[in-house]
């Protein structure tokens, strides 16, 4: 048993079970105890990237940790996106970086970097291995700094030298401890009846729920306990996870332009926002002001402290004598579906027509996203996955991952061509693990995004500066790109066609692509 | 004009003319300010990786700093494996970031991360503009940081709302300045009367040059010096630039493995460093220690005060009254070209039969490249372009970039397949852009080096570790994916094929992947 063993065991006890990786010279050790391991499961991805990505999905569905395996500073830091995105959904993530042995990286060969730099873009938490005797307690660490109170990314950066450093025989490892859990601080009874009281008190009480706030007994909580008190529940702009069925709340979301999100927030004189950051723009355009709630409203943040939005939540409903069971629920519906001319609209339709029961929606169209939460409303009981941190190249990568947490169960990706040409070698471990993926690219030739944001910066939209915004020339025949990784894949020009390559995607197991044609 | 057009007209006067970007919301006034401009050049990527690795590749051949426009932390972080590569190759890029307004950054919306540390893993100089005033200034700043004495990445990051700040009019600007070189430190002609009185004095002494030190001039000179003090000349491992013809010297590389790159410097009782760091291992395996020069010898490193290796290898030619011309030159070679079964060797041989006069070979072959550097000596004269940094994802983007620099120049990129599928996205640059490159991706449906590094370690090759480095899963149609990005392109199965597959893609205009089976 080497101290590789050692991190990997005591990473399995702690609650990891996954490891995507893209492994380098550096980390032939782990790589070679993650092989002996019984408890964890190794996922090769072709780009970094990917790996991060995918261990963001699989925490989101899993509810458990993901871990990642990345090759020194450069693989971290084509890791680093999605990251990002991991970090802003509170994603338990533990990345482990390895590095030159100790008596190396001094001399500085050429693949030395500060891993330590590049990893505190991202992470809450980074620590380097210093002896392989603390091999095992440090990955424990990791696993709960990852955790939480506040989830995010733990970056472990593991010297080679100690990934091969044997352990002593009878020395004590950390393999057989207890699964972590978030570590969260315990709810204070006054601050409760406290909070509950300014619910009570205002006029017009605001709940917004995000993060882990937006988990299915939180969201039915903030529901009741909105309906209770007159106020209005609304979920932050892109949710991390959403169970969406008949019979639960549908709260709508904060909307993404600054003047859409200020009306929506503007007649509430409380804002009480769980597991979520204040409303602030997403992008700051001139002559804004930065907070979206009405000037003079009051914000609380009753999780700052490290309590648990879930337990929190619970308290209030019993505070409050609120019902615990909202009335104002979704109902079933049967979408529209129009034979004819494709669009965002139509293809949401049919997708919400076909959609199976328990699916997983993962939703990176950007300009084709519009109508997809409004149009899943009604359909099928399903999980709806959204891009909180803003960095593209999510969406493929995350339902690699929700798929790997989730066998036989379906997962949608519903992509815009620009996002997906990012990190579209998820394809390849999508086909290799035999995913139940549905990738739906939505082709419009174009960052459609940055062509609203020329025109409304006032920008002259000419030839030229649209051409930094266009992908056209040439077009990207993903059906091609698909089967080159493995994937089947086929291009449908109509509702008619997409409902028939939809359901012969449903039907069959593994992978599909399906390209969109949209504005 | 406002003062990202000041940026703009201050970085092209400062020698600036290519821009690779990949933008999104924050940077729309930049990309405004390039369309406006005259004398910068934008190239659109769809990864932001393809653009550090092109700023690489053209600064390589253009000799000229590039520049690249990337989308706050996330979009920088997908640059920074290429970025690292930059960085160790010392070539000059400037990185512009954009980021949130100033008044927005502070309420921390989803894609606000630190975009600082991110950089600091790889630049040499990290700056954010602090008020719109400044940009033309700092604009400057960035080049001139860039390009050095030492020169590499320079990150400035700027504020969406400094980007949109109108310049008053009749302000200076720093837009007709002059262009900008490495600022080196003067030679000292008693350093350099020392220096040769020690290469005359050792017993056997070796030049290394690396980094900007093989450059033309500087291989002659270091190659007449080593004839005349009866030493030897070697070059780094994986040099950034080399010109190879017939009639200029041929220096031995820096070998990969440390058994062998040990047994090229025992002997030498003086080791001059020039335009590099001293040898270390790539990679620490156990038992090793980090130097790789003999105990005991000498090491000098003359320009580590910022003085130009050329400067100072032309100085220390005459101090040394050495020739100037080494005899020991290159001869043309006709490669030996077998009919028949395809392998790396056999590949190299056809390759170096029918290279273009002045084309550029980009090598990121791994285990296949070990033939190519020794086949393609008595080919027709080219440029030879290889890793410097080690991390992976370095050759269609580095191609792209030097076909920009290049134009009616052939660039040929020495790929292995599992390096090709972090950057394919080049291809798509490649063929909107209409750049005459020919990619050879070799396949053998395996990370080979990582197989051979289980195997060095002593790890049982068992089917699950190989499976962590095995890229036959599906296996990956090469063909497909470079057609799904508009890139002809065929696979070819034996030498006869290559031959005829690689005269076409010579003949014809833009670019072509073509497939090699390899072990």
């Amino acid at each position: 048993m080497n101290r590789s063993d050692e991190l990997v065991a005591a990473s399995v006890a702690a609650g990891v079970d996954v490891c995507f990786a893209n492994p380098g010279t550096t980390e032939m050790p782990l790589v070679d105890a993650i092989r002996r391991s019984d408890g964890m499961r190794p996922v090769l991805v072709l780009f970094e990237g990917v790996a991060s990505g995918a261990a963001d999905g699989y925490a989101r569905i899993s509810g458990k940790p993901a871990s990642v395996l990345l090759h020194l500073g450069p693989g971290l830091g084509n890791a680093t996106a999605n990251l990002h995105n991991a970090r802003r959904a509170q994603s338990p993530v533990v990345a482990w970086v390895g590095d030159h042995p100790d008596w190396l990286v001094d001399h500085d060969p050429p693949l030395t970097s500060d891993i330590e730099a590049i990893a505190r873009g991202t992470s809450r938490w980074v620590q380097r291995v210093q002896s392989a005797e603390t091999m095992g307690t440090i990955a424990r660490e990791a696993v709960q700094a990852a955790l939480g109170p506040e989830s995010g990314v733990a970056t472990l950066v593991i010297p080679m030298d100690f990934q091969e450093a044997v352990v002593p025989d009878g020395a004590a490892t950390a393999s057989d401890a207890a699964p972590l859990a978030p570590d969260f601080v315990a709810l204070d009874s006054s601050d409760v009846d406290a909070l509950a009281g300014k619910l009570r008190g205002a006029s017009s009480p605001l709940i917004l729920l995000g993060g882990p706030g937006t988990a299915t007994d939180c969201v039915a909580a903030g529901a009741s306990i909105a309906e209770s008190v007159g106020g209005l529940l609304l979920l932050e702009r892109f949710p991390r996870y959403l169970r969406r069925a008949p019979g639960l709340p549908a709260p709508a979301r904060l909307q993404y332009l600054p003047m859409m999100a200020r009306a929506q927030l503007m007649k509430h004189d409380l804002v009480v926002a769980i597991g979520v950051e204040p409303p602030s723009c997403f992008f700051g355009y001139a002559g804004e002001r930065p907070e979206l709630t009405a000037e003079g409203a009051e914000l609380l943040q009753p999780c700052l402290g490290g309590q648990d939005p879930s337990a929190l939540l619970a308290a209030l409903v019993e505070a409050i004598g609120a019902s615990g069971s909202p009335s104002q629920v979704a109902g079933k519906s049967e979408p529209f579906v129009r034979s004819g001319a494709l669009a965002a609209d139509s293809a949401c339709a049919v997708l919400a027509s076909l959609l199976p029961e328990d699916a997983i929606v993962v939703d990176e169209g950007i300009t084709s996203s519009i109508p997809l939460y409004p149009t899943l409303e009604g359909a099928a009981p399903h999980h709806y996955l959204a891009c909180k941190g803003g960095s593209i190249g999510f969406g493929t990568p995350v339902s690699t991952g929700a798929a790997v947490a989730a066998p036989g169960r379906r997962v949608v990706t519903w992509v815009g061509d620009g996002s997906a040409a990012y990190t579209l070698q998820s394809l390849w471990t999508q086909a290799r693990e035999g995913l139940d993926v549905t990738t739906l690219v939505l082709v419009n030739d174009r960052y459609a995004i940055l062509q609203l944001e020329l025109a409304r910066g006032g920008f002259p939209i000419e030839e030229q500066s649209l051409d930094l915004t266009d992908l056209g020339r040439p077009t990207i025949d993903w059906v091609k790109l698909a089967q080159g990784f493995g994937v089947p894949a086929e291009a449908v020009t109509d509702t008619d066609g997409l409902h028939d390559a939809l359901g012969r995607s449903f039907a069959t197991p593994g992978p599909t692509l399906i390209t969109i044609p949209v504005e």
